[in-house]
């Protein structure tokens, strides 16, 4: 399933928060490349099965991002597994996944897992408390950008601001370093301006919770991230 | 330099041991495919080097196990890099890695680098203790290894008994999983007896202590290892 690489704009729903099928509707039509559901607090089972029925008649590909291997619903077209690198705990790292795979390795399709680098640079952020991170500084992020392609070849390095607006800098620095793993930005951006900004800098951007604040300008992003050359 | 996959036995050798030139060159002529210079104690930048200097003149490959970031020589063929998945701490399975990127990612040469999974299957083996391991149950192991492969596409999948000799049920199962990635056994191969059973259920067997203390037959685990089909 893996286009991501292809990607340039996608929008993040939170299972936990409201859509009316008429915003939904224009989510899934926006031309946004794909959506993924995911969120830190509240994800059920049952409300990522739901929001999931809702998307899955639209052709917009639709991914989950597992934060809890109880929330794992059949039939996603692909599933985002973030290994975060500047936790504190190797739990956060591989001791989770690998009690996943223990439990449910001879029935995984790993053609549809995507392995995330994921690295939290918003300490205010809720995954930063809950995953027990530390924040880097930018020569730390840099090595575990290299690392995530050089030594464990992942097809994701996520640059995770949730909730607040990154540094550009930082970003196109790391882009720019990362030839096979694509860089997916997600955090703050608000508006078109910052989706241009950030689309100049990363592979992918993607759009949260701007979604449930301002859908006007939520939907204003896309068309700037997709005509983004970078 | 990584002709790992193809290989069907080495010989670690620890270069806080003593071994005469005369011996030296007997093991280097072996027919072994390849030497890992590595240990657990006492291994110094000095050493290391002074190792290395008496085997380059062989034409064997010679790789550096790192076990610290300090004992790095140049000039060797290739570098492996253990990630300790057993490890209770994820010092031992990125941190430490991490910090040598951070100091040296602008001059690695990432062909060169070789990561190895690695599983430490003997309680009492120096190594176990070091890294703060624990010991995986059967099924834990395959769950690592299908990571190995899969999630990290990792080039080694290391089963480390080091001072023991293993499980060859396991050490097949193990073998017959993973496709693209290489299983690497080691410890407690005493015997050509020995080296021929692992051999029939790793790809690579690694010979280590039995160099310092039964040469001859050390020297033996050659032939047997390369005449496995396996």
């Amino acid at each position: 399933m893996n286009k991501l690489s292809e990607w340039k704009h996608v929008f993040k729903l939170d299972p936990q928060k409201t859509l009316s099928d008429h915003d939904l509707q224009l989510i899934l039509e926006s031309g946004t490349d794909a959506v993924i559901i995911g969120g830190t607090d509240g994800v059920t089972f049952e409300n990522v099965s739901d929001l999931f029925d809702r998307v899955q008649p639209y052709d917009v590909p639709c991914l989950l991002e597992v934060s809890d291997i109880e929330v794992i619903a059949p039939e996603f077209d692909g599933y985002l597994i973030p290994m975060v690198l500047n936790s504190r705990e190797k739990k956060w790292m591989l001791d989770i996944h690998h009690q996943a795979v223990k439990e449910y390795g001879d029935i995984m399709d790993w053609d549809q897992m995507v392995v995330e680098g994921y690295c939290v640079l918003n300490e205010k952020a809720k995954v930063f408390k809950h995953a027990n991170c530390y924040l880097p500084d930018e020569e730390d992020v840099l090595a575990y950008a290299r690392m995530a392609e050089h030594m464990f070849h992942l097809p994701v390095f996520y640059l995770e601001y949730s909730g607040t607006y990154g540094d550009p800098e930082l970003v196109k620095k790391i882009t720019n370093e990362l030839q096979h793993t694509t860089v997916v930005y997600g955090g703050g951006i608000r508006s078109s301006k910052q989706a241009e900004e950030m689309s100049a800098c990363a592979d992918v951007i993607v759009v949260g919770n701007v979604l449930y604040e301002d859908l006007d300008a939520a939907l204003k992003t896309v068309s700037v991230a997709k005509k983004s050359n970078f």
